[in-house]
C-alpha cells in the first residue's frame, strides 16, 4: 500500500456504496438496485436457485497471496460453482463485506471490483449488500441467486451402475496452494498451479449442459476434496462409489511439481485437496462419453455400485483397494488449508 | 458454558448442517432446501426482493449482552426491518455464519435456533448457507428473499409539503446497550430498554399497510440513527427536511432515565441512536392519520420541504433550529456503539 492509499478510518461508508453504485451496470430485471433498503427483481422463471458461499482471512485465504481483485473473482467463482453443479443460470449477487479499518479503501474498492467483474464475466449482476467493520479477519460472504432453466441436477440423482465423471484436472489448486505456502508461487514451474488456485473457473457450461439434455443423473462441485464431494453425492443417492486411481485427471504441472513425491502421497492433492471447482457427476451407464464444454473434458474415473451408501473405494490397477488419508477437509475438525462448506 | 458443552472443534460441521435440516420446516415453495449445492424455489410472483445485513461480534454485539437465541433473532429482525420498509414480504434466508473453533457448538446451535425461530415468526424459512471457521470474532451474515407483494416504497417517493412519520418510539435500542455497556442491564428501570436492544421487531405489519394502501409516499428502517436515515430518505426523494424536536416519540421507559440529562443530551439517543427498526416514513401532506397497525402507532414529527436534499434541520417549540452532535453512526468513521449499513 502506498501514501495515496487512503485507510478506511476516513473513508465514509456511504462513499463506497456510492462509488460501487456507479461501478455497477443493472440489467433491466433489476427494478431496484443498489442503495435502498433493499434490491427488487422482475423474474422471469419461476424456479429461483440460490447459493451462499463465505471466505475468511486465514481459513480461505492470506492477503499476502492474492490479490484483492482475484480474491473477489474467486469467491464469485465458488458460488458460481455452487450453480454449476446445479445446471442453474446465475443471475445477481449480494455481497457481506467485513473489513477492519486498517485495510485501505484502495484495497476494498480493488475486491469489490473483484466480485464485480466476476459477476459480469458469467453474466449476473451486483444488486445489493452490506459493509460493516471488524476487529477481526476480513470476512466475505457472497449469496447468488439465479434461475433454474432445466430441472436441477440434484446429489440424489445416481443409482448403482452410473459411470462417475469429472470435468477438467484435480489438485492443481490444492499444490498452487502449497506452492504459496513454501514460498515457491513465483517459480515459473509453480506459476500456472497457483494461478489455477487463485483464478479457478466455474464449469458452468458444463452443469448447464448436464441439465439441459438430462445426461448427467446427479452433480456437485469439488470444493471440499474429490473424495469427500464424492462421497457427498454418493450418499445422497444411497449408493457407494468405486474409483480407479490410475483414472484421475491430472494436469501436467500436478504431474511435474509432484514427479518426486512417493508413490502414496503422489495422488492425495488430487484425492483430497479442495477447491478446484471441476464438477464431479454422474451418467447413465450406458451413456455417450460426453463431448468437451468450452475448452474442458470430463474423464470417467468410476462408478456407482451397490453398497453403503456415501462409502467411496480407491481402486488401483489391480482392482485392489488403496487406502487413502483422511478424505478432504472440514472447517471444525482440523486445521487444513483452505475450502469452502457446502450448503449450509 | 458447562463442561457438557462440546466445542466445534470436535464438532463435525456435517453434523451441524444435519441438525438444521432437521429443524427446519420448509414450505411447499422449497423445491430443494439445505443440503444440495444450492436451494431451488418455486417462486410465485414475479418482483423478488432482496435484503442483506451483517453482524460482527464487537462491533454489532458482545455475546455477554445478549444470548445467542436473541442474537439469531436480532440478525433476522435487522434484515426484515429493510423488508419493512419496502413494504415487502419475506419468504426465505440464508445465513452466512464464521466462528472461532472456541466457541461451543451448543452455542451455535443456539444461534441457528434463534435464526431459524426467527424466520419463523415472520412466516419465513432458512433454505441454506455457509458455515466456516475464523481465527476472528463471530460473523453473521443473513440474506433474506421475499416478494414486493404491491408497489415497493422506496426512499426516492417523497416531496416537498409530505409529512414525516415514526413508528413506535425513538431510542430505547441506544439506551438498551448503553445500560448494557454501565453494567446496569439487569437494573429493573432498565430492564424493558435492554429487550428493546436485545429482541427487537420489525414493523412488517405497518410496510406493508404502506405499500397495500398507498399511504405511503417514501419509507425506511431506522438502523443508523433517525437523523441520519431520515437524511438518506430526503436525500433520495430530493428534498430537506423539518423535524419538530418535540414531536419525537418518546417512551416512558426511555424519558424514566433520561430523566436527569441535561436538555441538550436529552433528544440525543432518540435523534442519533442507531437500530430502533422503527420506520420513518412520509404520505402525502393531507392525507389521513394512519391507525395504529400491530398495536404499534405512528407520530407525525416534522415534514419535507424545499430545500438542499437531504438537509435536515431540527426545531426546536418556538421554530428554532436546535444544533445536534454527529447524526447517527457510520462504520468506518468512529468507534460508536453498534449500527448496521443499509445496502451495500
Amino acid at each position: 500500500m502506498t501514501n495515496r492509499d487512503r485507510s478506511l478510518s476516513s473513508l465514509d461508508e456511504f462513499v463506497l456504496i456510492d462509488r460501487v453504485k456507479g461501478r455497477v451496470h443493472p440489467g433491466p430485471e433489476v427494478l431496484v438496485g443498489i442503495g435502498d433498503d433493499a434490491a427488487v427483481l422482475e423474474v422471469s422463471r419461476h424456479r429461483q436457485v440460490i447459493a451462499c458461499d463465505a471466505m475468511v482471512q486465514g481459513v480461505h485465504f492470506q492477503c499476502d497471496w492474492i490479490s484483492p481483485e482475484d480474491l473477489g473473482r474467486r469467491l464469485v467463482t465458488a458460488n458460481s460453482s455452487d450453480f454449476a453443479a446445479m445446471g442453474a443460470i446465475p443471475r445477481w449477487g449480494v455481497l457481506s463485506f467485513s473489513v477492519p479499518s486498517s485495510m485501505g479503501s484502495d484495497w476494498c474498492a480493488r475486491v469489490h471490483e473483484g466480485v464485480i467483474s466476476g459477476l459480469e464475466e458469467i453474466d449476473a449482476t451486483l444488486i445489493g449488500g452490506d459493509t460493516t467493520s471488524t476487529e477481526g479477519p476480513v470476512s466475505l460472504s457472497l449469496t447468488l441467486g439465479g434461475e433454474a432453466k432445466w430441472e436441477p441436477l440434484l446429489r440424489s440423482g445416481g443409482q448403482a451402475g452410473d459411470a462417475i465423471w469429472v470435468t477438467g484436472t484435480l489438485g492443481d489448486s490444492a499444490l498452487g496452494l502449497r506452492s504459496l505456502q513454501n514460498g515457491k508461487g513465483a517459480r515459473e514451474d509453480h506459476r500456472w498451479l497457483v494461478e489455477r488456485h487463485c483464478r479457478p473457473e466455474a464449469r458452468l457450461a458444463w452443469g448447464q449442459h448436464l441439465a439441459e439434455t438430462g445426461l448427467g443423473t446427479a452433480a456437485a462441485d469439488v470444493s471440499d476434496g474429490f473424495l469427500q464431494d464424492l462421497a457427498h453425492l454418493a450418499r445422497a443417492s444411497g449408493c457407494a462409489a468405486e474409483v480407479m486411481l490410475e483414472d484421475l485427471p491430472l494436469s501436467a504441472g500436478y504431474r511435474e511439481v509432484q514427479a518426486g513425491s512417493p508413490p502414496a502421497s503422489f495422488h492425495v492433492p488430487a484425492l483430497t485437496g479442495g477447491e478446484d471447482f471441476e464438477l464431479v457427476f454422474t451418467t447413465a451407464g450406458d451413456a455417450d462419453f460426453p463431448d468437451p464444454r468450452g475448452g474442458v473434458s470430463a474423464t470417467r474415473v468410476g462408478r456407482f455400485v451397490s453398497g453403503s451408501p456415501g462409502h467411496v473405494r480407491v481402486l488401483d490397477g489391480d482392482g485392489l483397494e488403496v487406502a487413502v488419508p483422511l478424505a478432504g477437509w472440514n472447517h471444525f475438525r482440523s486445521g487444513a488449508e483452505s475450502s469452502s462448506a457446502d450448503s449450509l
